[in-house]
Order: C-alpha cells, then sequence, then structure tokens
C-alpha cells in the first residue's frame, strides 16, 4: 500500500527565485515597488507594536550569516541572510537571503520564499518612500552614484513612488554605468552617464549612494551637496562600509530606521554615540518633523531593517492567492494523533 | 524565449516529511539511530570548537518561536521550533520544525529539512548514547514511564545502542501504552503494560521518564528509585514543567548537556543556581568522570540542545548521495555578473 498522502496542514508556501521573477512580471514591477512601499510605511507607522529583536551574528573569517526575526504578535518573519565579499572571486554572490512567515497563534510556518530579489526590491521601495517624505517636491533628476546591483531598483522606485525621470549615472567602473544603462534605456527616463560624481550630482534634487565598497569610503565630500537636496545613502550599511565624508553628516538632518543597528552599521558609524538623528517612524507617524524648509538637507542613512522584511513577506503572502506563483512543501509533520509520530513514521514503511 | 533556467548554484537540497519517512526506512531505523547517536558523541567530544549562541526565543500568548543557531566553523545551521500547548485543541501538533544547514566559508544555504521526524530520533539517539555511558553494563530492562510521541523512539535507540530488549511501559493514560504496545509488538522487545510507576520501575536497569504534563509534575518519587539505577529524563524541557520529586535530584549525580540551557528549561531549574552538574561532553572526552560505582544514581537531565540538532543535519546531508530522498529547491539569486541582479529578473520578463 502506498503511503497516504499527508493533509493540507503538512504544507507551507515556497517562492523560489524562478517564481519570484514571474510573479515581479506578473505584478509589474514599479507597481510591486509601489505595493511594498506602502506596505512597508504601514509598519513604520505601527513601529511600536514590534518585537525588535536584535539580529543574530554568527561571524567567521570570510564573512557573516545572520538570522533577523520580528513580530507584530500576529505573524513572525525571519530573513536569513549572508556577507561573504570574497565569494565574488569563486562566482558566488556576496549576499544571499531567504526568508520565513510563521503565524504567531500556531507557532507554524506558512510561507518560505527566496529573499535576495525581494531585498533589492524593500530596500528600494524604502529608499522611494523615505524620500517621499524628505526630498524637495518637484523632484525630478536623482543623481545615481554606483551602478551596482541596486542601482535600477532605486531608478524604478524613484519613478513609480517620487516622480524622478532623470537618472545621471556615475561609478567608479564605467562597465557598471554602461549595465545600468542597458537594462534601463528603453523605459522612459532620461539618462545622463556622468564620467565624475561632480557631473552626477549637478541639479540633482535626490542624491542616491549605493556602492559596493567594502572600506571607508569618501564617495561624496561635502561640496558636492547643495542646499536643499536629499541624500539617499544606501551603501553605507556594515561596520566598516561608509560612503560619505562626515562632514556632510554635520551638515545635514540625518534620519534613521532603527538608531541601535545604524549607529553601528550607517555612515553614522563615524559620528559619536550621541549624534542626533530621528527616527524615520516618528516622521511618518508625526511625532517627528521631517523636511522643514528648502534650504534643508536631508539624509536616509538607509541600512536596512527586519520590519523592511516583514513588510515584503506580508505582502508577499497577501499577493500568492492572485498570483499563484509558489510550490507546496510538506515540511510540517502530521500525524494522525499528536502522540503517534511513530505510526505517521510507518505509514512510509516497506510492506 | 523561455527564461534560462538558473545554474546549479541556485539550488539546495530540501528533505520533505515524506522523504525524510522514506529515508528512515531505507537507512533502517535502528542503523540511523546508532549513526545519529556516533555524529552527537563525536560532535559532543568537540564541544569546544562550537559557537554555542543562546537560542532566540519570540514568547507570545499562546507559546514561543525559537531560532536555535550553532557553527563549528565550517558549517552552520539552525533549526526554527514552535512550542504551542493550545494547538492539540485544533488539531495541530504543539511542536513543529525544520532546520536548515549552510557553509560557513560561502555562507550559502546547502540543505532543508524537516526537523520533527529527525529531532525526535535525535533525542533518543541522544538518550541511548548517554545511557550507554552512564548506565550499569548488561542493563536489558527499561520502565519507560510516558507512552506518546517520543517514547517508541527511545525504546529502538535503547535497545540498538545500549542492548535493552525488554520494556516496562507506564502512561497516566492506558490508551497511550496500547498505542506504544501496538507500535512495538512484533519486534523482538518483552513489552511488559503497567498499571502504576512501581510495577513499572521494578527490575529496571535504566528509567526513561517522556511524560507530556505541561506543569511541574512528580512522575517519578525518590522512593522509587534504587541504587545503581540510570535515569534519563527527557520530559521536564522547559520552564514550569518537571518531572521528577527533587529528592532524586538530591540523591543522583546529574548529568547535563549545557548547564546555562538546563538550569532554565531542565529538572534542575527546581534547584539552587549552584547545584552541582557535570557536563557530558566532559564525561565523554575523558575530563570528568561518568558512572564510578555499582550504586550510584546517575540521572540525565536531558533537555535538547543545538548541537544535537547540529549533528542531525551534518548526518542528514552525509547520507543524501547514497539516500537521494530529497527535492532541489532554487532559493539562491544566480545573477551571470553579480552586478546585474535586474538583468536576471529581466529572464522572465514577458516579451
Amino acid at each position: 500500500m502506498p503511503a497516504p498522502l499527508p493533509s493540507e496542514l503538512a504544507y507551507i508556501r515556497f517562492v523560489s527565485v524562478e517564481n519570484m521573477m514571474k510573479l515581479v512580471h506578473s505584478i509589474g514591477i514599479e507597481t510591486m515597488l509601489k505595493d511594498l512601499a506602502r506596505y512597508i510605511e504601514d509598519d513604520f507607522r505601527r513601529w511600536e507594536d514590534f518585537d525588535k529583536t536584535p539580529r543574530v551574528a554568527s561571524h567567521s573569517a570570510e564573512g557573516v550569516i545572520e538570522l533577523m526575526p520580528t513580530s507584530d504578535g500576529e505573524d513572525y518573519g525571519f530573513k536569513y541572510v549572508n556577507g561573504h565579499p570574497s565569494n565574488t572571486k569563486v562566482g558566488l554572490q556576496t549576499v544571499t537571503a531567504f526568508g520565513l512567515l510563521a503565524r504567531v497563534d500556531t507557532g507554524y510556518p506558512e510561507l518560505l520564499c527566496e529573499m535576495t530579489l525581494l531585498t533589492a526590491l524593500r530596500t528600494a521601495a524604502t529608499s522611494a518612500m523615505v524620500a517621499r517624505h524628505l526630498a524637495p517636491k518637484q523632484a525630478r533628476t536623482m543623481a545615481l552614484i554606483g551602478n551596482g546591483a541596486q542601482s535600477e531598483f532605486q531608478a524604478l522606485a524613484m519613478r513609480a513612488i517620487v516622480g524622478i525621470d532623470t537618472l545621471r549615472m556615475y561609478d567608479i567602473d564605467p562597465a557598471a554605468t554602461r549595465k545600468a544603462v542597458g537594462n534601463l534605456e528603453g523605459q522612459g527616463f532620461t539618462l545622463v552617464p556622468c564620467d565624475t560624481p561632480e557631473e552626477a550630482v549637478e541639479g540633482a534634487q535626490i542624491i542616491t549612494t549605493c556602492t559596493a565598497d567594502k572600506q571607508y569610503a569618501t564617495i561624496l565630500t561635502d561640496n558636492l551637496v547643495g542646499d536643499g537636496q536629499h541624500i539617499n545613502a544606501i551603501g553605507g550599511d556594515c561596520p566598516g562600509k561608509t560612503e560619505l565624508h562626515r562632514d556632510i553628516l554635520n551638515r545635514a538632518d540625518v534620519f534613521v530606521e532603527y538608531p541601535p543597528q545604524t549607529r553601528v552599521e550607517g555612515e553614522i558609524q563615524q559620528m559619536p554615540e550621541d549624534f542626533e538623528v530621528t527616527e524615520m517612524w516618528q516622521v511618518i507617524s508625526g511625532t517627528a518633523p521631517g523636511r522643514v524648509n528648502d534650504r534643508q538637507i536631508t539624509l536616509f542613512d538607509g541600512v536596512g531593517f527586519a520590519i523592511e522584511d516583514f513588510s515584503a513577506l506580508r505582502y508577499l503572502r497577501d499577493k500568492l492567492s492572485e498570483h499563484p506563483f509558489y510550490q507546496e512543501l510538506d515540511i510540517i509533520a502530521d500525524p494522525d494523533d499528536p502522540r503517534d509520530l511513530f505510526g505517521m513514521l510507518q505509514r512510509a514503511a516497506p510492506d
């Protein structure tokens, strides 16, 4: 007799890389970025409802493996993410990620998914959602400094959510700029490849820095930043990795996701422990000011926080009924009698 | 043009509940228990090599969700496990679990698997491995008090690893004993269902307690324990859940996995913070004595530790080449150029 199939209680949904790619195109990438920004903004607005467990890191000589859990009391989510800079030498990704969403009331997992693409999307959606609060109104031109893996996502999110239509693009490696221009051309942007950062920032209302430098670096110096600009600093996101000269930090009003994490990982790791920052959730919930005048320089020191992953997982779960790009995995043991796990095992016993 | 398939770098192996059941039978359950005991013993012997991160718990009114990571510097593993006592009322499992193994040098996940069955197996293998060190030589009779989900696994492991051939079985619910007897009969054991704990312990060299009581309970009182016996106490495994009267703990020599965890979760939560215990890894590596005479009462206060899960994940990975019961999941993004995640996404773009 063949083993009976497990009941539907045994299954969780799994979104592979291939299915995530199909899902993004099924929804439409700019629609998805707008939707994600709305989910993230909703979760920032109820920031105080979240269990903000610190990430759990396992360090080695080659890199780090982290688990980033959070919960709002109804859903529980975590992301597994590694960071191994030397991986590219052997043809592997520096960062890979996957995520899981579970129900708090039963502890049952319900959704497992790739999170490399989803993280790229939520990072861009977060940047653009923040820029909508902080950038000058009527911003149309963005300097895009660093034309690596995150750059196209930033461009599309800033168009979908803020209205950016002109990109002034610079990378220390011209091949990266050619790659990004190739990916973005024919999609209605005005694309201006630039030879220097100075040229890139000309006339831009928003400056996005998303370089892949692994060291302390000065991608942007104070003389390049003009009154009234919004800086979206994404690339300074781990200890020992920054992009901005500290003079910019002193001149700007700095907005962050979660200060205990940003002080270790963000641009402000260069500054004293008591350096003044504003938490974005307070701007969004109306308890702290965002941009207060036209001459103010606003700076989002984005490092990526667990709640943004949680928002992305919630969004994905909500979309799967309409866009069913998933497989089912039987990962939960489901004996007929909870005390009879051995009896369940014997379902598969040879005759 | 259809989207090209991802390269083999994109895939990890996944062992579902169904495949785990098939794998156990393909290897043979007693062979697998013996193998697991050897892997666990090997890892206990090199205990000091492990990164013993504390488990990360997210508590709610209904239960707890935990992540249990550990690493030996070469492999990284974690287990997701929930505990929701009220789940059984709605036909769900109290505990479900899955695990992941990754490479430390690249941070790449390599194996995902169900861990409800695997945890039952590693728990029994650990108990029997410990009993082989601590129980009287020539032990043939075991009292099995608590005949729930763990009981059959304990019985088979104690036979395979210690040589137990007679089981004296008791449960407060006679239906549980009937279930366990039904599962174990015809497999060469002498099975003796008992009406009381007193009857069950008669003539037993090993007493295993694995009841499912959720409260402080006294399954075993001091008068039932005789000189020279080994007690394998498995059921006291979370705060507020114990099985033994404290007089037994005072009379016995107590052996544990990891004192910081056992003092919170084990039988010894009833005792003062400085209550003397011996760590099992020290017995196994020869730096602390185990059983020193025939009259000594030895007690293993087992709660389950992350390193045992790690050993089980290592074992599973090593066995999959010979017993290929797994699926492949493309969970790792694998762009042709690491900087071109967007280009990878466009592989799936509609024409």
